[in-house]
């Protein structure tokens, strides 16, 4: 998969692809990020990407020029399964639409800040407006490592064990059951006795039990779909 | 607000505290931010942090020692309004959580990696489990960096326009409006006659109906809250 982010703030993506699990696919040649600095392909004066908005109020809106060629460049070089605005009122990640991106080759995804991208952007060369969450964060940065990271750990040969993957919380929208390590007592905290009993049949009965249990007191909602 | 960030990846946190309103919120002496390296608390041998679970299975899991003397450290020196685990079987973060959390003092929060931590760990320490959606990703960093960057923006004095963050989406159970900068032509895609008008209580409507029609179509939900 190729990931290419466009955003005015590049440095602040950096740290998060240079460790774990995003740092280990990148260098397995498993994925490849690239930054792209909307500053670079502004023709205004003073490099700005932004001004403000038709019709007054608080808040700088980013101009559609700089994206456009941005956008136009990255097209030109090779097809885009998507073109990804992160918004708080796009459709809200969840771990089936993780599943099904996670096969995609090209993804672009652009981050919004301040008051948003001017809505021509919206409307002309967005194919999919993604939300993490019902929040407000400060920019589409944290959402472009977000949706990086949920996409990148699906990939095959990522994680070292693929079984690791499926077992995670709502992959068969069950939450996952606790577990343990040790020391089997802590403080006189313990670790419950099934998991110590060495009998496969009732520990794989009781981590089905609880994430049932789990997932009926904490989400409901997950058993009804 | 100070919050404390227990992980076994500190630098993988770095770079998005150090750009953007996390940066000029901690340089305005708004916001303290600190890393907590979980290796530096372990008793084990080889500094590790994890162990095999109990019962079998893939995936490690955190081991209670070294968060348990981490968190115990931190409690000696102050209160902590409440003590984090971001993991996505928790309450899912949304704007009315981050708005009641924005007014806290000190807190902790406590990043999950691997298949998680020791469920005693949970049990004994945790007073808040938080998800910041409903997918999964390599760790507890991203929700850790989302969660601060969702509170320290509320945090009066933080943004540059105060009301900027009042009119975000969800603050109203509204999506925004859409919003355009200039040209008012750009391609022959133009911007909306009225927000060119200078007429302010006809872009006051104009903005509203937007906004709820918006709403109507992508997140009815909202509009039942």
């Amino acid at each position: 998969m190729r990931i290419d982010i466009i955003t005015v703030l590049p440095d602040l993506l950096r740290s998060p692809f240079e460790g774990s699990i995003m740092k280990r696919a990148i260098e397995k040649g498993l994925v490849e990020v690239h930054f792209h600095n909307l500053r670079d392909y502004t023709k205004q004066k003073q490099k700005s990407v932004d001004d403000y908005q038709f019709g007054g109020g608080a808040g700088m809106v980013m101009m559609i020029q700089p994206i456009d060629d941005c956008i136009a460049h990255l097209k030109s070089e090779r097809q885009y399964d998507e073109i990804i605005y992160m918004t708080p009122d796009g459709e809200t990640l969840n771990q089936q639409m993780a599943n099904r991106m996670s096969s995609y080759e090209n993804i672009i995804i652009l981050c919004g800040h301040y008051k948003g991208v001017d809505q021509r952007v919206r409307d002309q060369f967005i194919t999919k407006e993604i939300s993490i969450g019902d929040y407000v964060l400060s920019g589409g940065e944290l959402g472009a490592l977000v949706l990086s990271d949920a996409l990148i750990r699906l990939i095959p040969g990522v994680l070292s064990d693929e079984t690791s993957a499926l077992t995670d919380s709502f992959q068969d929208n069950l939450l996952a059951p606790p577990v343990y390590t040790r020391p089997a007592d802590y403080n006189g905290w313990k670790v419950p006795d099934v998991l110590l009993s060495g009998h496969a049949a009732k520990i794989e009965k009781w981590r089905e039990d609880m994430a049932y249990e789990h997932t009926k007191n904490r989400r409901p909602d997950l058993l009804d779909k």
